[in-house]
């Protein structure tokens, strides 16, 4: 068996890929959360001076790479490789700000689970020995995203309380295979799980199985713990999606309540915010793990993590089609020495 | 530096994994190309069963897959990761294909530049340490892309003769941490370059620029000659893009053209199948590859290839928003002991 593997599923990162910096930007409803502090540019206006919402998510994505690299006083040119992505078409928003930042990219597509993804690839360059410097991202905004998946904003459709709020914003994480930080220990990257559901407006009871499924083979490959970890967050479930994964992973033996949130559901105040059953979108995990858990990492608040960013893999083709929603799940474990 | 890495870009495999088996679908049209016998399995109807050309595709991708897994006298449950995507949006056929076979899933879009991309993570994964087993994959469909990225097939647009023709097809290369076969020895990542074109049916023009970025990047940090290869394939860059990437290179100081093809001009018969200026899509050279380039060496009949698969990275969103295409391409290097 290949030296890294763990189990059936999990990888342990034998060099500790250390996430020296990271950046976070959020749109102006983000910006009045429960997070709001911990956010490193809040935006006014969600254009971003730009002509449309699809060029002002590129430009979040360019702002947030750009930042995380200067926060670590490295250059553009240090970095091996940008691994990324986002939720639109032929990930328009990471294409073009790939273009910007000319570093060498690989694109990659997992819907709202795409932060753990890029980070779970990028460490395991880094580890390797194949990069120093890699810079992961992903991005999400609300007006690109419903325009592309659902209404346009404009029609003024009414959602149900189990829909979720597509979040605008954008994180990188700079990763390095020296220097100082959280480090990178293990992954599990998750298969594509589908449970029947259809409804595109119910996402987390769609997800939380492609999570359960992901955590369960973490805790099964490694034996930890899940009561050593501060927080076990996964990407955005919403409400209705993380009860369901907190049932569902009792029933399979393992009890993470204690220490599990879900990036959604922190991103907003649910109460007075009216989003439903919470926040979603790539960005949503992207600016909660960059924002806010990478600095309580960081100022030891937390000792270890498990970042689960969930992603829907249905496209409106396939709904239009009649299939229902496939699902995946990856888990990064970061922790400090 | 780490302590794979080679000049600026290109990153040497150590331990060289092999690709021991793949699997290749074409279409009718494709299955009546010059490359006809080298392809494993050849659709007499490109619905392929299924309720819409989409499914068909994913059908095909789950095909290759199984089949590759299968001529490699392994099980689908030893493959720790697929890596592969496609052209659709939220790569429909790849993520409904993963699905069906249940492997730890990495989605990728680099559009046709695809299989190279697929390849050199899923070789950067062997060589770390980090899997036994991988497949590398990707699809397209001539019906799917066309009503996803032109006009509906029952208009009957005409297109100018700078246009190409997208591949239904799909290839699989499974890559391994032991066994026989050809080795993938070096990867050179590359960047998004856009040097301004504008006309979605001239993607040649658009992609050579990338192509000779990364093509150039190689020789440059190996000093190898480009003499020494049986084949240097780009993905598909068709007529035009082909003789403006050779012109490109010898400006640059290199002469690839006594060993150079193009996959896009290689799969059709450019005379006679009335498809302008040759084949696209990430089952363009996916096929190409899988089909024609592996069996060359397997047979002993090439000893080293790169494969340069190229893609264009513009959406329909970003076209109408009057951008010019960025580009991207990944050069693989194989070769037998």
């Amino acid at each position: 068996m290949a030296k890294k593997r763990i189990g059936s599923r999990t990888v342990k990162l034998e060099n500790g890929p250390v996430i020296i910096s990271t950046s976070s930007i959020v749109g102006p409803k983000e910006a009045q959360g429960p997070l709001k502090d911990y956010f490193d540019i809040k935006l006014d206006d969600d254009l971003y001076g730009e002509k449309s919402w699809e060029f002002a998510e590129s430009k979040m994505v360019q702002t947030v790479v750009e930042h995380a690299v200067k926060k670590a006083n490295k250059t553009i040119k240090d970095v091996n490789y940008m691994v990324a992505g986002d939720l639109l078409n032929q990930l328009l928003s990471t294409s073009f700000a790939a273009r910007a930042v000319s570093i060498p990219f690989l694109g990659v597509y997992g819907a709202c689970s795409t932060m753990a993804q890029s980070l779970s690839i990028g460490s395991m360059l880094i580890d390797g020995g194949f990069a120093d410097l890699v810079a992961a991202s992903t991005s999400s905004h609300y007006c690109t995203a419903e325009r592309q998946f659902r209404f346009p904003l404009e029609l003024g459709n009414q959602k149900p309380m189990t829909a979720q709020w597509t979040v605008t914003g954008s994180g990188c994480s700079l990763l390095s295979s020296q220097g100082n930080g959280p480090k990178v220990k293990y992954i599990t990257i998750g298969k594509v799980i589908d449970e029947g559901i259809t409804d595109a407006n119910n996402m987390g009871a769609a997800m939380a199985p492609a999570a359960v499924d992901t955590i369960y083979s973490y805790f099964n490959d490694t034996k930890d713990d899940p009561n050593s970890f501060d927080m076990i967050a996964t990407g955005d479930l919403g409400k209705v999606g993380m009860q369901i994964a907190i049932d569902l992973l009792k029933e399979k033996g393992i009890d993470i309540s204690k220490v599990y949130t879900d990036c959604g559901v922190e991103i907003f105040d649910l109460e007075n915010q009216d989003v439903h059953c919470g926040g979603s979108g790539c960005g949503c995990s992207a600016s909660v793990f960059n924002g806010y858990i990478y600095k309580m990492l960081k100022d030891k608040k937390f000792n270890k993590v498990m970042l689960v960013s969930t992603g829907a893999l249905l496209s409106p083709t396939s709904t239009l089609q009649k299939e229902s929603i496939p699902s995946v799940a990856h888990a990064v474990i970061i922790a400090n020495e």
